[in-house]
């Protein structure tokens, strides 16, 4: 078994790149994981190219015999952890283009930039059967550790794809979903007078932390509502908005 | 005006200290916060000892005039900025203890570890009018700097509160709170059929992230409840749970 000791190898610097660069993770059609339980999970699945572990790790993975393993040492580790403090344990993943599920409801985020409220609306779309994500080329990367990180495993559970808004809610009306905004106007409806038909499909847009969604998107959408607050404060965290309403959709 | 030109002052020592010790902010009844919009509100508020900023910086803020103001460097503006860029201004503020706001709901956090869940809970809190959070003092500072970037400015706008939560709860239920729980168990009660009462006052409690809500509380929870979702997955992040139940009780 191959084992890796210098932080400067090539194959290093590269797990590096492909964990921190969206547009390498495209090209090479790979993304990084790591911890036992992500590493378990991607192995259930089929798609993990190659682990690097260290070697006190070894013993605890599974179902390996066909993957190429390749040990490090301690310095390695912590070089391409993106943690303080890490398993000892990584994988370099297959990134496979996901397919849109349109029997389910849909969440779309457009230009999401903090990884970890990408990763909330993952886990929350997984909880409540929103069963594609799809993200605005400009969002962060699915594939961010701190993304990662914070869907808790739920990552593998919905179908992931990166696209061109306008052209996928196009797609999607012909598809009859209705289209759902939270664009702050004199035109949005409060959430909790808001009736959804339990046989409609729906597809959620959730907009930019700071500057909410897309003018371009703003004419395609069909229900624009508010989530009813206090007056006093400004906005509530772009994931807790986008699960509240995911949440309440269904009856 | 006094000039801090190194990392190595006393004083910069101590701001450190303030900002990443829960116990030293207690004890000297001081956080820090960074940024101009925070030190703004701040002064608002007339909670601020101590202004510390780049000499560029000192023309856009204002009614200062009676608050001491000490000129830092670049290096120093680094030292104790708690992100990779700042705005190189930064204050020390007064830590005052709040009271309790009986007139409204409680929000309860039980052993809340991650400062986003806490800082996001906080916003969420302001935002649905809980007016009172109350933590056990197990959970992560109040005045940690990502919870600070988290409220994104909500941290003045709803009563702070460490104390013990089994003396906290059955206080309130002497002033006739109801106490809701998310305890995993068959007696929970799917939250969308729970009917809450308009004139009723609720305290919540929200569990630690792994953990969930201790043990020791159990059995002064009055309505146990659950988020429903789909099966595959574990659970909901803290914070979005919290959420979904404050944004809900309210008709």
């Amino acid at each position: 078994m191959e084992k890796i000791t210098s932080t400067s190898n090539n194959k290093i610097k590269e797990i590096v790149k492909i964990r921190d660069d969206k547009k390498f993770q495209s090209e090479k059609k790979a993304f990084f994981i790591e911890g036992l339980h992500m590493v378990e999970e991607a192995i259930k699945r089929n798609i993990v190219f190659e682990i690097f572990t260290k070697e006190n790790m070894l013993e605890r993975i599974e179902n390996v015999n066909e993957i190429r393993t390749t040990l490090i040492s301690d310095s390695v580790a912590e070089k391409i952890s993106s943690t303080k403090t890490n398993q000892g344990i990584f994988a370099i993943c297959e990134l496979i283009e996901n397919e849109i599920d349109y029997s389910e409801n849909i969440l779309l985020l457009d230009q999401i930039q903090d990884p970890g409220n990408m990763g909330t609306l993952i886990r929350s779309a997984a909880c409540f059967n929103f069963q594609t994500v799809i993200a605005s080329s400009n969002s962060v990367s699915f594939y961010n550790p701190k993304v990662l990180r914070s869907t808790q495993g739920n990552l593998f559970s919905v179908n992931l794809v990166n696209d061109d808004l306008i052209k996928t809610i196009n797609n999607l009306k012909q598809k009859n979903f209705l289209i759902i905004g939270t664009v702050l106007n004199n035109d949005s409806k409060p959430f909790k007078k808001t009736e959804f038909n339990q046989n409609q499909k729906y597809a959620l847009i959730i907009g930019n932390e700071a500057k909410g969604i897309n003018h371009d998107l703003y004419s395609l959408i069909d229900i624009n509502i508010n989530i009813e607050m206090s007056n006093e404060v400004e906005s509530l965290n772009a994931a807790i908005a986008g699960s509240i309403i995911m949440y309440n959709i269904k009856k």
